[in-house]
């Protein structure tokens, strides 16, 4: 399994995504699964993928052999060269449908999982940051001021932090600190999500500019977090005003 | 989809069901799920269940008739009759297989999903407070100190905060606000899972007292609790330390 997630707010865009790749409780590998392209002054790509490892690094495969061919060449389109965000989620859909065109029947009659998805956030100089997210299918939606992130992957145990607390309007210093939050609480419930972590910070209207960072297993920034949240949460919870139950009577049911 | 979870701390048994069924998005309802039965003196034995309601319902029906027969002849053995808690736990699975041998192979040629599962939580005179996971197949697990809790259906959302403050030493008091706020992240981000809620709290040693109380949609207490959650909670957040992110190098991958 794995868990990411991205987080679009007027400030900037946030993506952080997991290392951990499992066939099985029996067979878990770290790999890279965010992705990271800039030209500097003009516009910036982060990508994170979750689902069917061979279908997301075919993917990755295509995106870079096109940015690489769009050096050489005008006529090919690369997420680097292409018009809008919006093109360059095309772009990441059409890779997917190809690679599912070409993998989903055999990996299937395998009884295997083909099913992947991918998260696209970027800026480019004269558009407003945009996030998202494409489906096996290649098809794909775009996050609203009503839903500003999206997730893949193991979603659910890091959702209840951010629907409390992301909106358009939250400073992106306390975006990527809910990022931090939602994963620290996957990785404390589910063993298929796992560190380090691959951070990107992609701040509205600089154009380019970026800003990555791992959180290896002993980051003492992750850390520090991770505690912090521990006790506060502790704290959180024995604030909580008690609640009577002697009150109600015992019942012979149904 | 349904949330149902049961906590067993020193000092009792904790266990919270929301109320809602559905099939599809389109075909919701409301039906109870969990079922209390006691022999004051002596035994508290609750259960809940998650999964296909008409096993479960035919569960819980033969659950209940053996009771009723149980009191016209000592031959039949049941749930407020059986010799342990242990005991009641291999009868709601005998049922469990029972019900799943007459319906399942007919459901599962529909396409639809047969699979139940139900927790049971009791004490008797003589032993100690238990609490068991009932599968699909009639078989079970217990609780034990290194796991004192056990939830079903839709979990992930609120297994996080019972895996930060459950401990077997955790007051009942504590027990039941964990269970109040572990189901209202799960309503927050869940529509399968919806109020009202129903509560059973067994204190140990007490032989028979138990405490039942549904919590309504508009019910003064959730809410208080579920108000001052989000508020704590939002103060946590805000408490945390900033994290640098323009430390990190912009790069340019894979």
């Amino acid at each position: 399994m794995t868990y990411c997630l991205a987080l679009k707010v007027r400030e900037g865009l946030v993506m952080l995504s997991d290392t951990r790749t499992n066939a099985g409780v029996d067979n878990i590998s770290r790999f890279k699964k965010m992705f990271l392209w800039r030209t500097p002054g003009e516009r910036a790509i982060a990508i994170c993928t979750a689902g069917n490892l061979g279908i997301t690094q075919g993917v990755i495969t295509r995106l870079q052999t096109a940015i690489d061919k769009a050096k050489g060449s005008k006529k090919v389109e690369s997420l680097l060269t292409c018009s809008t965000i919006y093109r360059a989620a095309e772009l990441v859909g059409e890779a997917m449908a190809s690679m599912q065109a070409r993998d989903r029947d055999r990996i299937e009659a395998q009884g295997a999982a083909a099913d992947a998805s991918i998260i696209v956030a970027g800026q480019r100089k004269g558009g407003k940051p945009r996030l998202f997210m494409i489906y096996s299918a290649g098809n794909f939606i775009e996050a609203t001021d009503d839903t500003p992130y999206f997730q893949i992957g193991e979603h659910k145990y890091g959702k209840p932090i951010l629907d409390r607390v992301i909106k358009p309007t939250t400073p992106l210093d306390e975006a990527l600190k809910a990022a931090l939050v939602s994963m620290d609480s996957t990785l404390r419930s589910n063993l298929s999500v796992g560190m380090p972590l691959d951070l990107a910070v992609i701040p509205a209207d600089a154009y380019g500019e970026a800003h990555t960072r791992r959180f290896e297993a002993d980051d003492p920034v992750f850390r520090h977090i991770s505690e912090h949240w521990a006790a506060a949460l502790r704290d959180a919870f024995h604030s909580l005003p008690d609640v009577p139950w002697t009150t109600g009577s015992a019942s012979t049911a149904p």
